[in-house]
């Protein structure tokens, strides 16, 4: 995917700096302001200066501009699994993983933000969200298996890693305090490791202030 | 939901002794043969020996006789929750749950296969699935937290929980061997347990032979 593209059109020279970063923004913003379904991609073509070609030059459609990121999260994901030690066990490997999710985020807070609450607005768009969950999980459980990981050692993990990153992301999105993901998930994992274990949660942990 | 009803009809009295359960297992045949999609409610009911009047007091629509069993089995993992003993881990109290789900499925095993193969065949099938298993999550964590479980442990449970059901019912389902589903859900807790320590994994498995 291009961040900035060059358009020829009718024998001119065109620039369109971060014409991608900028239909996404029109995009969120328009779809939080009056609601995914009541948008059109003529409404954010105009709201980012551009046109409608340029935006499907971008996006197939409108639902793509939420989802397309999801395909780029899952393939740092998978190269962070295989890029772990050798040595290391299936769940570092997936923390790798999740700390290269963390820190990607961070960076896109309030996108982050904005993108949830149009996604919880909508049925369809939380359907479509669940499903890029379980692609995710199942492209985990392939990385996995690639470093010989076992089954069901493998789809375990991968389940298990995507339920911490669900969890941590939506304590992380809706949290009003600013912590940081990565940490957020970090202190989820651990939480996980505590309860698998059969060892009292910790139940005042720091980073769960508001649950 | 009554297993099996007295029709009222013009006048007389006639019974359809288990009529759910014949339209259930009408619907399965024909999902898997033809298709989903190709399959009419006028089919089940004739297959079944019965009127599209009764399929439709008995179900919605074609589609919730694949689904209206995912809200029983939610009921009956959320009871397991709420009666496991006060002291038990919230994970002992999701194994609980897990159990009674794996010998209610486990009865029903002939019918599971045939709903496993139609929903594999159609891709909004499968999106009704993954949205039944977030329901359930959504189920399992609540019931966490009336026992007192905290966030994150709660809702980490629930979907680790919810995991491990995943991966073994798939594996059961597909499974030429037999093995019993309760049994395979133990196996696979057990291996989330290893793989969370941290400690090898059993990639010799009894139960996970041809993985």
């Amino acid at each position: 995917m291009s961040v900035s593209v060059i358009n020829y059109h009718r024998g001119m020279v065109r620039w369109e700096p971060n014409a991608r970063g900028r239909l996404e923004q029109a995009a969120l913003e328009l779809y939080f302001e009056r609601g995914f379904e009541q948008t059109t991609v003529a409404e954010i073509a105009l709201r980012a200066g551009l046109t409608e070609r340029t935006f499907f030059r971008h996006f197939a459609d409108k639902r793509e501009v939420l989802f397309s990121g999801a395909g780029m999260l899952e393939e740092l994901m998978a190269s962070a699994i295989a890029d772990a030690p050798a040595d290391a066990a299936p769940l570092d490997a997936m923390a790798a993983a999740l700390e290269a999710a963390g820190a990607l985020l961070q960076e896109r807070r309030a996108l982050a933000r904005q993108r949830q609450a149009v996604i919880i607005a909508n049925r369809a768009l939380q359907e479509r969200e669940l499903i890029k969950l379980a692609s995710l999980a199942a492209a985990l459980g392939e990385a996995l298996r690639r470093r010989g990981v076992a089954e069901p050692a493998a789809s375990l993990t991968a389940e298990a890693g995507v339920a911490v990153f669900k969890v941590a992301f939506e304590r992380w999105v809706g949290d009003a305090d600013q912590a940081e993901l990565p940490e957020v998930i970090r202190a989820s994992l651990d939480e996980l490791r505590a309860v698998t274990a059969g060892t009292a949660p910790c139940t005042n942990h720091p980073h769960w202030p508001g649950w």
